[in-house]
């Protein structure tokens, strides 16, 4: 096997996972995933898609329907973005692997804003590519950007920047100006932005859309930029694997390709489970996010209160993440969490080393109960355990 | 967008079925696919799976209970394979993607069989490498292996040798001795192999466990060898993307993090369909190789009497791979067909520039008597178009 494969670091996430291992009695925080099952309206449409039949391959770029129905979405959040511009794709990660693809050649300078989540570094690995990281700054418990170090890195030997906002994990969430102020750099340099911009409808600031900023509002459509999407957040379709890019004209074409050579299609039942969703996107999506709301509402007040964390609200996502002072090693202490206290949280150092000491919190828990119950569990093992 | 994408080179077979597009007159033939639908069995325990609600993240390398199912399945036609060896994949395609992105790094030398459906050489293109391909020879209407020719191509430069018999489009097959002496020539010179058997149950010779040669029968587990499989043909599940690797035991923990960074994982309810479609593979397998073996008892005697064309019946596969005499381009006499015979093929030069003149004929038909039009409407065609 490779040697850039044998390097690709294992999820440290999953090894927190592993040491939960046959216990029932964990209350799991660790993955990025709502506890709710995908709305019966959504699995319904794949159902009768099933018995009608719908059993064979479909368009590489994904059913014409389906691609109409996205562009109409996306359209009514952000500028008018044509169908010709939207590849469906089997879930997000696999829309970014394609971009990926699509723009890094083996040995090309890749730059990623961190913490991010761990895929996003090692796809352009994967392609033999040179990744430097940019890491935000904590102040006061909230990642937040130097702007001018962020441009200091991006050069025109930068094939391409990959930046996630609202970041999992931190929430972290670019502006309008320094969205502008990115393009307007990468213009000038030749560089490509990949903008993973799945958590931009979970984002609890007031805003006109319900919307977090979003490069799309800012470019325009023969810009270097691609823009992942999934139906995992907004939809609570994480197991359905169904996602999209929304590209500059001229990579539709070779995008077609890629698909063809990666997975061909996405299952047509999946795809009529995406139009479902849509279609019904005004109840589902507000109800997520209200929710979701009030489960950050519910943590993060209570990690606050505990001394020695660090937390903020983050404005987007779904995920506190805060650091807990006296525990340097966040895999070594959520390791400890799951096996003494019986609570599952995901190591800071999984989304980059400069997240050591931090720990990764998801609140899309269907009954916040559950989080008060492993606030209790925090502070019990910490009256025991901190350090003196 | 990279030059290595751009200079993918775009499906004729698509170009040939665009020539068709609006009009529903055509006799289609052009896509490796059955125009059966998924058996209801199938099919429903899909629909099971999502009234229950399995709607959630899964394993990157599959369900346990599907890696058993299928690892009981291999084992019943080869020498006994372990679960852990097992990956469960989105679709065959990218099975294939998963192991090329597992072995090839850019620069690598790759050697291909062809003529081969136009996946397996891109697959590496992609990742940055060079591809060599050694031709199959026709011998009378019969593709054969010239055994040297393939040894002397393979060298300890070589990283990769990429196989697939059955063969699409040609219906050549390895023989077990064929299969020894490439293992035996790759073993020296410290060559992976990987071996395409998707087609391995559609196999038309007598044979014990009604299953084609595999590289599997000639193998220890911890040589280097993938095999790539799939749901779509032995089980008539080509729009569900389902299917899977065997590989090395040592290979296991990196394609899992590669899973991961490309798909993360295939959906529960697609996995609970495998799970039926292995569980009544012995009801729905023989059938439709009882039926395929039938369509191409229609077709290829009817072929073979038509003056000018060479063909015989493949022993694997689902296609009849015809020289049409006097045709030399083979995309311009199909896309001709297409528009006026009304007769969908896909023309030999998509799989290999040597099989210019040849033309791909899928004869997984439904109803056999759409073959016999088939053949009625090329005669008539060839009746006014043939060379004088």
């Amino acid at each position: 096997m490779r040697q850039a494969i044998h390097d690709l670091e294992a999820s440290k996430i999953r090894e927190v996972a592993n040491a939960g291992m046959g216990r029932d009695d964990v209350l799991a925080f660790w993955f990025g995933e709502s506890d709710e099952v995908t709305p019966e309206v959504v699995r319904q449409a794949a159902i009768e898609s099933l018995q009608k039949g719908e059993t064979f391959y479909a368009h590489n770029l994904g059913l014409p329907e389906l691609r109409e129905a996205i562009a109409r979405y996306t359209s009514s959040l952000h500028p008018a973005v044509d169908a010709a511009r939207i590849a469906v794709t089997s879930g997000g990660v696999s829309a970014l692997m394609l971009a990926v693809q699509a723009l890094v050649d083996a040995g090309d300078e890749v730059v990623a804003v961190t913490p991010v989540w761990p895929n996003l570094v090692a796809q352009p690995a994967i392609m033999g590519a040179t990744v430097r990281t940019v890491p935000l700054e904590p102040v006061g418990g909230e990642w937040t950007l130097n702007l001018d170090t962020l441009r200091a890195a991006i050069t025109p030997r930068t094939k391409l920047l990959i930046v996630n906002a609202p970041n999992n994990p931190t929430g972290w969430t670019l502006t309008r100006a320094e969205q502008e102020a990115i393009l307007a750099h990468c213009r000038d340099t030749g560089t490509w932005i990949l903008a993973d911009e799945v958590y931009e409808r979970l984002y609890f600031e007031p805003t006109a859309k319900a919307c977090a900023p979003s490069f799309l509002d800012v470019s325009v459509p023969d810009d270097r930029l691609v823009v992942a999407h999934s139906f995992s957040k907004s939809f609570l379709m994480t197991g359905w694997r169904l996602g999209w890019l929304v590209m500059p004209p001229a990579m539709v074409e070779g995008m077609g390709k890629l698909i063809e050579f990666n997975t061909s299609c996405t299952s047509v039942f999946t795809q009529r489970a995406g139009i479902a969703a849509i279609e019904h996107g005004p109840d589902i999506t507000p109800r997520v996010v209200a929710h979701l709301k009030a489960c950050r509402d519910v943590l993060v007040p209570l990690l606050a209160e505990i001394p020695g964390v660090q937390v903020v609200a983050a404005k987007g996502g779904m995920y506190a993440f805060f650091k807990l002072d006296g525990f340097d090693d966040s895999l070594a202490v959520a390791k400890r969490l799951v096996t003494e206290a019986g609570l599952g949280l995901a190591p800071g150092n999984a989304f980059a080393p400069e997240a050591q000491g931090w720990l990764r919190w998801c609140f899309a828990s269907k009954d916040p109960q559950r989080l008060v119950e492993g606030v209790a569990r925090l502070k019990t093992w910490l009256q025991k355990n901190r350090p003196q």
